[in-house]
């Protein structure tokens, strides 16, 4: 198997996988979404749900980015360290036992603080080298742990994660809240007043209680929760991250559904912001990684 | 049935209840306390879930506080509006339809914010009516939903609520550190490192990934990390009820096991506080209130 003739680059997380098919010209001929993220997939059968790909996709190379590479996921990829490039990601790729598949490495940032990505590495630095964001830049990834990432000379220099989407999944399925936060959050003006109030440090595990003793007192309708708890939540996000700014332009990549959210708060907080669809710097990065493979 | 020939007190809250029968002379001559918290009682079950603590403990009055009262509960009983004391409890009790069995109201906070109680105010107002905190204190009351409680001429004149105990649950249950948080937290070394960074405003979102980050990374042992954030969760609380101190004596009052870990907080805040039982400041206020129904 050549990876010139065309490879699958599978981005492959903790609860969902997308894999996607380039061909020889460098496109993106198919694409796939499932739920079988790492946490799905049994003991011992990581290599049928890779088979399971290539059944679907063909009998391609495979570039295996996300989770997969984690302690839980099939073979372990140790971190590479902060300052990262795509150079590092190449050269610490791990490889199946039949050396048709490779593993990308996570990112590790330690110093007094210390923090660690698997997945997003090869999308900012997919972006960055396809000249997609600036060389210099600050790039928000929101998601289920959401990244501030400050990007320098295309290399990942430092990040820092804040567990936003987490915590909103537990306050939705599971919390005295739950009834407030079942419908899409749109960023509407209670989403900003939550912004707002996030972004000025106001006291977070205490403005969640009092937003529930709001609706319960009249003073904020029940359809306004939601979007109050979001916002006050990525405003809190947005506190975290603007301290890393120091004067880089802003960059929020991922999810449209998310960015879009992330960007009206930032909006919100008098940060101009551009959006990168998360899916298409993802393959910019898959597609890099394979070139410096060969 | 006479209140001063003895009456049943229940405590009965979103997941468990505790039943106490007080004899003519006071005395709680038994007790139980079960799971039957108001989610596990079926709609129209409530006289059925009454009947049977009569007929565990004898056919008496029974005076019921807590989330009985609230719109999930048997009898919506409106809040009583702070400040509140003792008497307006008891003149705004709410009857069973048969008059055997008396709500208690919970309390409401509203000015420029809104809070919220039920059950709390038995226990905080008997303390006080029986002499056993002072007239003026700031009373912390931890539980799932943690309160701060300003308590002026034996009233409460404000109080807040921090959801430290249903974050804690959450993450310890369903999140990605909760292999960290299944051991029972003691106040140790770790946990009031804890203390300190929430007390010092640390970004608690940021701060929960990175404990996990710490462990990965060899920096935080995986045994320090349920302390570490229980710590960390309870600094960011007693930032939040500590600014409504204003030169008040410190009270926690509750479960003994979570006023020891709170008392621990405080002591590294260089706050000296007292600890009070919950159970025994429910009873002298349930006794509190049946002598003003009389």
């Amino acid at each position: 198997m050549r990876w010139a003739d065309g490879f699958i680059a599978v981005d492959w997380g903790t609860t969902n996988r997308r894999a996607y098919m380039v061909d020889a010209q460098g496109s993106c001929s198919s694409e796939f979404e499932d739920e079988k993220g790492i946490l799905s997939v049994p003991s011992g059968g990581f290599e049928a749900a890779v088979s399971e790909i290539r059944e679907r996709m063909g009998d391609k190379p495979m570039l295996l980015a996300g989770m997969v590479g984690s302690n839980r996921g099939w073979i372990e990829v140790p971190y590479a360290f902060c300052p990262a490039g795509l150079g590092d990601l190449a050269r610490q790729l791990k490889w199946s036992p039949d050396g048709t598949a490779a593993l990308v490495p996570g990112v590790a940032y330690l110093d007094e603080r210390a923090d660690v990505m698997r997945g997003e590495e090869v999308q900012i630095l997919g972006a960055a080298a396809a000249g997609e964001i600036p060389a210099d830049c600050l790039v928000c990834h929101p998601g289920t742990h959401n990244k501030w990432i400050e990007v320098r000379d295309g290399r990942i220099r430092s990040f820092r994660t804040v567990m936003t989407g987490e915590l909103f999944n537990l306050l939705r399925d599971r919390s005295i809240l739950s009834d407030l936060l079942q419908a899409d959050v749109e960023p509407s003006e209670a989403f900003r007043d939550g912004v707002r109030r996030g972004v000025a440090g106001a006291a977070l595990t205490a403005e969640l209680f009092e937003t529930r003793a709001r609706v319960l007192l009249g003073r904020l309708k029940p359809e306004d929760g939601g979007p109050f708890v979001s916002g006050l939540l990525i405003g809190h996000d947005l506190r975290v991250g603007l301290e890393q700014r120091s004067g880089l332009p802003v960059v929020v990549m991922g999810r449209p559904e998310l960015t879009e959210l992330y960007a009206a708060a930032l909006e919100e907080a008098s940060v101009e912001a551009v959006e990168m669809d998360g899916e298409r710097a993802f393959l910019a990065g898959a597609r890099k990684i394979v070139e410096l493979i060969e």
